[in-house]
């Protein structure tokens, strides 16, 4: 089966899924092999992998290319984070266009200006025009040359205070404009307020969240509560800025390695991770 | 001080000096972060992060644009492991021109036939010829500009069993071809060889080790028996892969994140790590 | 129809077909615009727009990169020159996996030893063992998904001076090992040798020639002489240098651009082949 | 002679100057081996040999990547046409530490809101706010790390229709705001309105002006009305553009490559072009 049609019937399926965030294609190895449907590839976590912040710095080109080497290093799907859509309409159209022939399964956009400015970050976040971005939801929906290609539209109503309201309307709007799904991004500790959307939404395009401040809100009750997909955005990279950190602390000061080898795989899981068994058994007479 | 400089004195000075392994700009800014005094461009590390085994499968495309990126996440120098050079001499004044003109400081070649295969898998492992390659450290060396930027040329000798004769005769030529300092790999378990390699070595080039295999072995030994540089090449990429295996396995299994939140660095501290304060001072009016 | 089996259709079919060399995206799509069946990605051309002289500096990632852009600027299949196959078998199981991809339809490896040098350098050029290239052959059609996907062997056999003997041979066991065509390269001035290898080809695989040298042989005679697919390689690449060189001179030497109007293109005719009327319709509300 | 101070000396020098587009490595090349003194690395040329049109689809990556390979093959300075920066205030910051790491000797950005419209095409192109794109100039300048790097302001006041006036308030802000020197850019038929502004302004900064409308304009007349500057901006892709067509329309209805012989450069124009010697003496023993 096509990963967009993968997707899609994650997205569409009654019985909810879950993806992780992914920085490189051995994050997207590791959220494939332990148990996860889909990977996000996370505009956040990618920069951060470059060395950069999350404002609009590294280009479609950038995360392009690193989600199209996910591609290669997993079977599941990949959904790949967009920012804005890196400019106007025609640069969705664009985006659409080079994901999908890159074996991407879907695409999200987000309802602010470019630049933009991580949702997590204390700063004024603008909003895009509502029709302005059903706009763009229109235009990479029109782009996409496989029918299973999805197309998410996130919301950041609730982030920059705009209310639930507004939040609903712009849900409503760009289900109107064609999008597969809508992610409702919310930074409260708890999932009150996107609780509160579900209540009020009509079902009638899939929920996706990001449960990063929510963290204690389970799979099974965002799926009672009628959660399509949960992504768990940026926890690997995470895990592995605290890993590293340590490891390299450990090393410095004690002035050798022994003391980590039990902190850090052994050499043969990178060998296994990367298959290269596979990849010598190739070149055997 | 150039960072050309700043490797150069590191390589030849009496005080000793440490690199770790980076496979990105984060890593290498975490590197540079607890207290080592140059990265390395691991290309063991930079394969594993794009899902591929060491066996020449990235180019020099790929290895240059990722050392690239790493001389603008840090202030330290980068050395850059470029496997056996990626061809023939013209491939090495090539890339001796690319990536001292991408600012790094120095590039390390070694004396396995392309492709080459990574110096921990168990199979057969050609060396090159020893005039052949002694012909590529002197092209590199012609091709620098900045007469401060450092070739490395690592001898495979005891990887291979070509023996410690070998090994000793092979750096005595690299030397001779102006080599600016000589790695000798081992993989053993010990620094039983490197150590009476050392004692068999003349000084008149400084020597790197990488003391993967040989774990216990401290900086301070290492200074005393006469080494110059040692690289603890892989030891960040297999923090990250352990840490981030467990959280993902975690996140699954338990079906929320509450539990991994003491496992995992706060999103502020990727922001520090990627300096946002300081990207977003620049659009106040 | 797809592109793979598009570029199968003209390799087996009995009319002939011509590609011609591009070099990027816009040289891809005057390949299309002016009637020719498939697109050459030309090594050398590309190596030559960056600067390069044809002898494996530039990489896989770099020729990759221009080729997968050319599949986006046209609608004809691309066939692209892949050189050695950028080192041993297991490179070759992944340009294959990566080409196809990248939505490439076909590749074409040469049975020289890498790093290679162009076939017009007057340089001793050497042949790779026959069974090694064979054994290439084999991964590169276990590697490929799509059943269409097209692997062309190219023989320098007549190039290195290994007679036509080695160069029969080698097609049959390149054939053997699952080539989908066989590219039999000649640098004579006549298209003697390559008239001589026809009769003596016993029609199993099709054939696929180059007439850079012997330039006075059309088409309607290739196709007489059992010929398959007939590639201009790196004329488009030759006349711009050519029309570059003359208009920059005119500009230096008159000091104003008036009298080389009539000699380029006017800027409206960029904006067609760039489809730039399709690209603002779509921001109209 | 750094590249920087070389630009610098171009754009303050009494004797004036001139650059011509280039749209990859060969035409750089080619730039230089005509005479003329810098390569403007032109975003509409190097959009269109990637198939696009000027309208910010390609990136900051995708501009750089091509500028950068333009300084590995010329000697002469590389000034990058960045467009309208790529963003905000960071991303100008971002671009000018990133041009300058590459070697590239300076970079123009104009005030336009992004995504940009190339100034050709008929549809309302819209002005940024003087403030704003006097804080990207000042953001700029404080970005570059040697003193000698050059940043072009460049006003499309008299493109949008602003007017004369407004065009000359820019030019002043831009200047004060640490612009090395002004682009005015006029898509009229005759140098008229730019004789105007020369007429009109104050010489504090020197002036670079591109006539590819006011075509008859020759560089003797522009220096004695104040230019320090002239960029042929689009002339050497156009005669690519035409030749290529010409040439490959004729094989295609000929049937043979014989007639376009005297059309195109011999193979070893492009070798002379490429240094192949040069790269092939460095493997002589």
């Amino acid at each position: 089966m096509n990963r967009t049609t993968q997707l899609r019937k994650l997205i569409d399926g009654a019985a909810g899924s879950r993806a992780a965030g992914a920085h490189d294609s051995l994050s997207a190895a590791l959220v494939e092999e332990n148990g996860f449907d889909a990977v996000w590839a996370s505009s956040f976590a990618i920069s951060a992998v470059n060395g950069l912040p999350d404002i609009s710095l590294l280009t479609m080109t950038d995360y392009l290319s690193t989600a199209s080497k996910m591609v290669a290093s997993c079977s599941i799907p990949v959904l790949a984070d967009c920012d804005t859509g890196f400019g106007g309409v025609p640069n969705v159209t664009y985006l659409v266009q080079r994901y999908e022939a890159a074996g991407i399964a879907g695409v999200c956009i987000e309802d602010k200006t470019f630049p933009k400015t991580n949702s997590f970050v204390d700063k004024r976040q603008d909003l895009l025009d509502v029709g302005e971005f059903a706009r763009k939801i229109e235009a990479g929906k029109r782009a996409q040359d496989d029918p299973d290609f999805v197309v998410v539209a996130r919301t950041e109503a609730l982030i920059t205070g705009a209310g639930m309201e507004e939040a609903l309307h712009r849900a409503h709007r760009y289900a109107d404009a064609g999008a597969d799904a809508i992610l409702v991004h919310s930074i409260k500790d708890s999932p009150h307020e996107i609780i509160e959307f579900l209540n009020a939404w009509s079902g009638r395009a899939p929920i996706v969240v990001v449960p990063t401040t929510y963290h204690g809100w389970h799979f099974g009750e965002a799926r009672a509560a009628g959660v399509s997909m949960v992504i768990y955005a940026n926890h690997a990279l995470r895990a592995a800025v605290r890993s590293m950190s340590n490891v390299l602390k450990e090393i410095e000061s004690s002035g050798a390695t022994n003391s980590v080898e039990n902190l850090i795989s052994p050499i043969s899981e990178v060998f296994e991770l990367t298959h290269l068994d596979t990849w010598l058994r190739l070149d055997q007479p």
